[in-house]
């Protein structure tokens, strides 16, 4: 397995060349003392040493090695414990957290890129910081100042890990269904008994005390989810001092053996009368667990691309050394006995598709960070909701989108191998194998496309999706006249087109058709994303011109992205014609005969 | 993990309805007193007992134990062996085999039927045998009447097992650049040196001896692919009453740790000087081999097949139930807690996608089967002919347009089942994995793709293509006036436009460009394969639409086949788009840009 190498360049690119975030990080007033250029490139910069020299080299093995359970205890694979020590060590645990509570403070832009090297390094060992992030996020967005002091500063450390614990056995898509109980005990704190399952880093090695969120219900709460309620559970209790106590009732009952990601506990936890906290205000949990989802849900796209980059990086190195058959135009190797992989359009093919569709996908997640950021840090009214429904509309697109594509990616990045590429030792079927989980965690990507047309298209009546199609209107609009840049701005005007009509179409059909949603939503969401990454590469093009002169990287981004909008845009006809055709094909035929003869 | 039903009555709805087997065997001289439709559902039935009863349970535990390796001697996973002896008791391995050398002379059609269960039943377990019947398919073509004594019925019985040892560590999709050499002896046999990889079934404890097909080169061959030739060398040589000799100087230095296939030994083969005998005439090798690759081809389609029947049924059963939200038109399970799955428009969209392209399929690999089984037994030359031209064109289109196809199904399957899917125990994700391999081995699907559009299409002037063109068109000409098969016909006939007239632009600009056949091979073989399955459509419509009041079986074709044509088909637009953009946007960009910055 080649090593991975960061890809500092173009994530330096994207901040500083298409985001201009030294501009933007200035107006805004948390942020204007805070960072400039240089420190988010010395940031990024120590990012890459840690995850490329220490967190990389632990992956396959952690793969063939795997965490393993015994008697309620897990043992992380060997070097976990010591990446994650200097994991701590780098305070990389507080790069974006609350700055009252220990956290750096750092803009989520930033933290999404230096996620997106965790991920390449090792999706099995990015996952234990990742949950402890998102769980953050939800208690400082929802907790008291008591219980953000309790946990916060400890959990950002790293010294403590955060779960989030939602699934139930018989309760994952629908949440609503749960049974996990709480019951209030006499000093305000709650009992909390049930059985939660996949619980990421429900138990490890890695820290001293393990803070569960936990979803559960209190006896006379409402039927379905307005009767959710949210909960600390600690794996040990807290003493008032903040030293650790009793060890509180919550165990882990086994690990799942799994597809991938074999290194990252996924836990069944059971809850026996755990002594719980409220988080918040009864009733509320879900809300207050979206908080957390949406962020895993970007952080879940990003895994995507950290995937595919290093899938990537090793399919083009082995299409540059692998000898095998000759160019149709004549051999460009004459001395050897075959020409490198990379003369050949059909394995050049594999490898624009996955470089065009991450590179855009990159640019589209750091356009996401950079509404999250927005959303925290702006003091304009204006900027700030427009940047909340941005990110309420596109959250489910960089989760679903992004990870379909790097499935699809990955798949791509083992075929350049042939034969070899279905070899454990070289990790490309590593990657598959850990990325496929990307598609179905956090939501499926079903649920995921069921918000985007159902919940944020369709209910806010096309406003939210108007926010969007405006943006990038008026970019069309502003380089109309660039005629250099036409060959990009064409096919993009085309598709937003149609998918603004689509979109029209669907507003106005899903009334009389209670089941076109969940028709469409598949399909739909995939046009969405190719025209976002058609917007994507519109902006980076647009960076890019004025400079292929003065490095190859610029013209690599024409050529790149040229090939996406004449290769890969062209998808979105199919979803369209597939979604024409309504729901009918899908609801004609009875239950009972989908049964097979 | 559900059980496997073999889909019989599918299988007997194509064989008796769609191809009508039984007037076509009654017309061929060699089946017209060997097989009758009472025989040949006899034997599915038979086949479905041991392939459900005896393999389909081995198959979850021999990915766990995998195929063991050590010292030079393979175990193969608990239980193979017993079952292997089984399939040999029954006759199996001499099926389709050359009645003159202990074979049962059955149609290839019926073999597929029965290929398909087994490779349902166990992928890993099914490729032991697929080997030798391949092995033995070569042999019967080119090998000597006494090499053809001494070898087949061994083979067949299943006493003696084949391989097939092309691959090389640097010469895998380039066979023209292997240095296995076979230098002659004083006897007539030769000395074979060289290390092959990726043996299928290289070494394994089921058989008494394994007789290889080897390709090497002979000193003085001519260079590339046209200096091959092809040897048998037995592990153990055969002495000429038929009895074992001595141990041959073949050794199985290891095995592969694989994605997938764990079952399966894929060995690294190391000829040390073994002795070996040429098969037919010296530098032929590529061609004998190719014989054996063309069944091994269909039946890597008809792999595909059987993983996702598998995966189907198991995901049907699923979403019957389990209980998960509620429908959008109102609950339909109102005394529980939720509705099951499959009341969800995207779980019928995953579940019809892959039932409808897994029903094609299976038409597809039938009627290809039937096209070999007319090459083999007719004596009518136009018929034959035409069957010939019929395989050549699409056996790549079997190999990689069912196995794409089948591993996107998998996906689906895995995907309905949620994070359960991802969860070894349950079994969806095994079939991912094994299947995975379908798309690579073999000649990988990218292979498959240059060899549909560039050796067949292309070199024959398009001459293959109007053969087949020219069935679909007069069966569209036939039931033009049917009304009741136009939802059927129409968008057959609008497709087949399409991809002729595909065809024709290409077979015009070829000539100009060198890189078009490459650049555009893989989304041609995918417009090939869409427009083939809607041709199996309208024929499968064709026998079902006077029947759907007699049994719902019929019924169920209309409404799966109308989703295909209205939800699937449509994909070919995307594909034909993207070919019309030519080679320049995969040509474009210089190598060393691939790499990223």
């Amino acid at each position: 397995m080649s090593e991975y190498r960061a890809p500092l360049k173009d994530m330096q690119f994207l901040l500083h060349e298409v985001f201009q975030v030294e501009h933007l990080w200035s107006q805004l007033p948390e942020l204007a003392e805070l960072i400039d250029k240089d420190t988010a490139n010395a940031i990024l910069e120590e990012g890459a040493k840690l995850t490329t020299e220490v967190i990389a080299p632990l992956n396959r093995n952690s793969d063939e090695q795997g965490a393993v359970w015994k008697n309620g205890e897990v043992t992380t694979p060997d070097g976990f414990k010591k990446a994650y020590q200097l994991y701590c060590d780098g305070g990389w645990g507080s790069l974006s957290g609350d700055a009252d509570f220990g956290g750096m403070g750092m803009p989520k832009m930033l933290q999404a890129a230096f996620e997106e090297m965790t991920q390449s390094a090792s999706i099995s060992f990015a996952l234990y910081p990742m949950l402890t992030a998102g769980a953050c996020l939800a208690l400082a967005a929802h907790a008291s100042t008591a219980m953000k002091t309790t946990y916060l500063e400890n959990m950002y450390s790293g010294i403590w890990s955060g779960t989030m614990c939602l699934t139930e056995p018989h309760s994952g898509s629908d949440l609503g269904i749960m049974t996990s109980k709480a019951e209030e005990n006499n000093d305000g704190s709650f009992s909390v008994s049930g059985t939660k399952i996949f619980i990421t880093g429900g138990e490890h090695d890695l820290t001293e005390n393990i803070i569960h969120l936990v979803l559960a219900k209190i006896p006379g709460a409402p039927v379905g989810p307005r009767g959710i309620s949210m909960f600390v559970v600690p794996k040990f209790l807290v003493n008032s001092d903040g030293s650790l106590g009793e060890r509180n009732t919550v165990t882990c009952g086994s690990i799942e053996h799994k597809m991938g990601i074999k290194g990252s506990a996924t836990s069944v936890m059971n809850f026996d009368g755990a002594k719980g906290f409220l988080v918040g205000e009864q009733n509320k949990g879900l809300n207050y667990m979206f908080t957390m989802m949406n962020y895993e849900r970007l952080g879940m796209g990003i895994q995507g691309i950290g995937a595919t980059e290093v899938s990537y990086q090793q399919a083009v190195a082995y299409a540059h050394d692998r000898l095998q058959g000759r160019s149709a135009t004549g051999a460009q190797n004459s001395d050897k006995a075959a020409d490198p992989l990379i003369v050949h359009p059909d394995v050049r093919r594999m490898l624009l598709t996955m470089r065009s569709l991450n590179e855009a996908g990159r640019c589209f997640s750091t356009y996401v960070a950079k509404q999250l950021d927005l959303v925290k840090y702006s003091d304009n009214v204006e900027e700030k909701t427009k940047a909340e429904h941005l990110v309420a509309l596109l959250t489910p697109v960089a989760k679903a989108f992004l990870t379909d594509m790097s499935y699809d990616n990955c798949g791509l990045g083992q075929m350049v191998f042939g034969g070899h590429g279905y070899v454990r030792e070289w990790g490309q079927e590593q990657l598959i194998r850990d990325v496929r989980i990307a598609q179905i965690y956090e939501g499926t990507n079903g649920i995921q496309s069921l918000d985007l047309l159902g919940r944020k298209v369709v209910a806010s009546k096309g406003q939210l999706f108007g926010v969007y199609q405006k943006e990038i209107s008026q970019f069309i609009e502003t380089h109309q006249a660039n005629e250099a840049l036409s060959a990009f701005i064409k096919p993009l005007q085309l598709s937003l087109t149609k998918l603004t009509e689509l979109t029209e179409t669907l507003l106005s059909n899903t009334q009389q058709d209670k089941n076109l949603v969940g028709a469409s939503a598949t399909d739909y969401l995939a046009v969405f994303g190719y025209v976002s990454y058609a917007y994507m590469w519109a902006m980076m093009a647009e960076k890019s011109l004025a400079k292929t002169e003065q490095d190859d990287f610029y013209q690599a981004k024409l050529y790149v992205g040229q090939f996406y909008l004449q290769r890969i845009l062209p998808r979105i006809d199919s979803h369209i014609q597939a979604i024409a055709a309504g729901s009918e094909p899908l609801m004609a035929m009875p239950a009972d005969l989908f049964i097979g003869p």
